[in-house]
């Protein structure tokens, strides 16, 4: 039997650690086959400097920026059989910069010696499915040796991420805009914004965070432009909210209540499309970015073909770990360990969680909802089980320490609910902490106040 | 019989009004359908402030600028059965803005009522082809309804062209650059560097003319750096030729003669690669940018599957008037006015042409191995004939307008080798000409300067 993994970032590592963790217990696991279109793994979490097309001129998948720190606590995230402690030998803070987390997650896959499974440079062109063989044909473009090549499968699991293909609006206007129009997933180095008057589109994460890291390397000000509603943080002086942008004229963008602001940059901080140019239509997910998209039993299984599955096709409270529960159900179906049940049972399994997501009242109730959607994966499954209710927590506290100060909740910490040890505070608050690689964060707090003494 | 043609930019639109031309003859053609990405037609011609990737998820076509200006005299590219006296009622001046070219190229296909064959926004997925059937099957993505289907086709003429897919290379130290790296297909607007230090990679077109732009518009300084040797132009003061970068420290870029400058953003000219994602690898050309590509018979033939058919592969001098004679001699093998030989004669004709072109010595070598190549074209075919040594010789007087100034060439005119009537000289110099659009550029002198006066 033949499996294939379509991306190596957190989804299809959680999918290759799955099948090891079985081999591990003595299990017989398929021939699996990784299909990564970057040169290295972990996805969003590997930043690269490019933007647009890559050096094999495919789409960058990329959306990650320099100087990201986590947005969400890490005790939301961590993995169930591979603590951040396990990891770094002691705890750390609660907010680690992208580095930090690029390097947990390879540090699991590695123990796990998975990297072996994983083509690099290799995108896939085409999936297509045979009734009569009941194989998949995967094709994808070898850029190590500029080939094409076809191979058939049992299985698919499509994990390549829905947060690498903008949505990108248009406005009246930008077509003679004076300035650099650019998407969030374009964002590379706020220090390409110091001194400008920069314009945000959104009101979502893209639009909090890059305004903040706009502000925090020297942006001069900042405007964020919301369609349905402000964000409502309490923000610093040269920050301020605005409804929708109506038109850019020359240098000046006008609003919906009538006012205009002189702009240098605008960034289009408007969302992500799920996007499967390789997927034949018979197999490709359309869905808004939400908790329950329809058509995937489980979240996980593509009902009109159990052969092809999804992984972390869902809007994200939960990430990591909701990946790891989904790639352990996954894997279960594929060695027969768990039934799937017929068509129409899928549809209205599925239709039920539908029901219970459109009930859904505030964000208390979007965390919940998802909670309960990862305890129920786990507990079918032997993906060690975790304080779910503990989790929904600290994401409760998290939201109270941004509306409490969205420029400095990430200075708060949290407890760990793998090894329940609480996390230690960084030694520099997030908004004077410039240096974000892994060195200086893992740096102890008198070393760095060494250096930080040596530079006076 | 049914032919598909992928693209709907200067080279397609040549094919499509190939077959029309013959149809208006009394000829019988075969049905056509011509894919195109871009929701309008024209290819790179059709600006967008859009890079990356675009509102349907797929790569931006475009590396169209804002003011750009035709880098080489309208007089080379000139269609034969369309002249631009033709289209304007009147002679215009020699290197006009994008726009203009743009209504131009537009003009032909709109009397030709070619419209009605292209499908907009409607990405090609995969082309492959069946030995027993011998027909293609063409899958594309219609973004207007979001589905993806298959049809077959006879033929195939691949006209996507080959300036849209960047080569990029990558430098020691861009991961942690403090500014803007962007390849010039991303370029858009100049005005985004005004006041900057703009270092630009590359000695050849882009490098040149983007190099120019960011002059005009008032960036602070200029770096090119070269690989091979530099262009040499009479720079003015704050433009420098510089060898090889070999690293950038924050904003300080490092050249191979040991040299440092403070840099504000680097702009890649490095070229394009020729990038066909659609394309089963039996069909797909591989080639550098180049004046013969090999496997192609007459620059143009797939000489492994002789139905399928490229246009336009060519590192260009002679650009729409060779598409046409390109798209002209496949219409009449399709149409089989034309008889092609046997695949081994087919690849002897091609070498003899390659081993002509390695003994090309200089850019006057360049031009009339060009020249040769697209009169021996029209020989064959019915498009109208016309003076290829005098193109020739255009084309070296624009060699030497370069060189006796690089930023005031574009103040030269020449005449029509299809209606013999002379240029008009432009109603502003380049260097002071901000507005490149169509009206202000067709705008009568008189009026032109009253509007000045306005303004003053």
């Amino acid at each position: 039997m033949r499996v294939a993994i379509i991306g190596a970032g957190p989804s299809g590592l959680a999918q290759l650690r799955a099948f090891q963790s079985a081999q591990q217990q003595g299990c017989e696991i398929p021939d699996l086959v990784c299909y990564e279109k970057q040169s290295d793994w972990g996805g969003l979490w590997n930043y690269s400097w490019r933007t647009g097309l890559d050096q094999h001129g495919e789409p960058v998948h990329g959306s990650m920026y320099r100087y990201l720190w986590s947005n969400g606590p890490k005790e939301g995230l961590e993995f169930a059989d591979y603590s951040f402690e396990e990891h770094f030998g002691r705890p750390i803070a609660s907010y680690p910069p992208r580095e930090v987390l690029w390097d947990y997650i390879k540090g699991r896959v590695e123990q796990a010696d998975v990297r072996k499974y994983i083509r690099f440079n290799c995108p896939v062109r085409q999936v297509t499915y045979n009734e009569e063989t009941c194989l998949f044909s995967v094709t994808a473009h070898d850029h190590d040796t500029d080939e094409v090549t076809t191979e058939t499968f049992d299985h698919v699991v499509v994990a390549s991420g829905h947060f690498s293909t903008p949505n990108v609006p248009d406005f009246d206007g930008f077509q003679s805009f004076n300035g650099r129009i650019l998407h969030a997933h374009d964002f590379r180095d706020a220090l390409e914004f110091r001194g400008q008057d920069v314009l945000i589109i959104g009101s979502s994460y893209s639009a909090e965070d890059i305004g903040s890291q706009c502000y925090k390397y020297g942006a001069r000000s900042i405007v964020t432009s919301y369609r349905s509603g402000p964000m409502g943080f309490d923000w610093p002086d040269n920050w301020e909210e605005k409804p929708l942008l109506v038109k850019v004229n020359g240098n000046t963008a006008h609003f919906a209540d009538g006012t205009a602001r002189h702009v240098d940059a605008i960034i289009l901080c408007t969302g992500y499309i799920h996007h499967f140019p390789f997927l034949d239509e018979s197999l490709r997910l359309k869905t808004d970015n939400r908790l329950w998209p329809l058509n995937i039993y489980q979240g996980t299984v593509w009902e009109a073909n159990p052969r092809l599955f999804y992984l972390g096709m869902q809007d994200q409270w939960y990430t990591f770990n909701m990946f790891d529960a989904q790639a352990w159900f996954v894997r279960d179906v594929i060695l027969k360990r768990i039934a799937l049940p017929d068509a129409q049972t899928m549809v209205k399994h599925s239709q039920a969680w539908r029901q219970r997501e459109l009930q859904i009242e505030d964000e208390r109730g979007m965390i919940e909802f998802q909670g309960d959607y990862v305890r129920s994966l786990i507990e079918q499954t032997d993906y060690p089980s975790f304080d779910i209710d503990g989790v929904n927590k600290t994401f409760m506290a998290w939201l109270e320490h941004k509306n409490e100060n969205i420029l400095t909740f990430r200075d708060n910490i949290y407890r760990s609910l793998m090894t329940g040890n609480m996390a230690t505070a960084h030694h520099t608050r997030w908004l004077e902490a410039m240096d974000d690689s892994l060195e200086a964060y893992l740096a102890s707090p008198i070393r760095q106040s060494a250096k930080q003494q040596e530079k006076v």
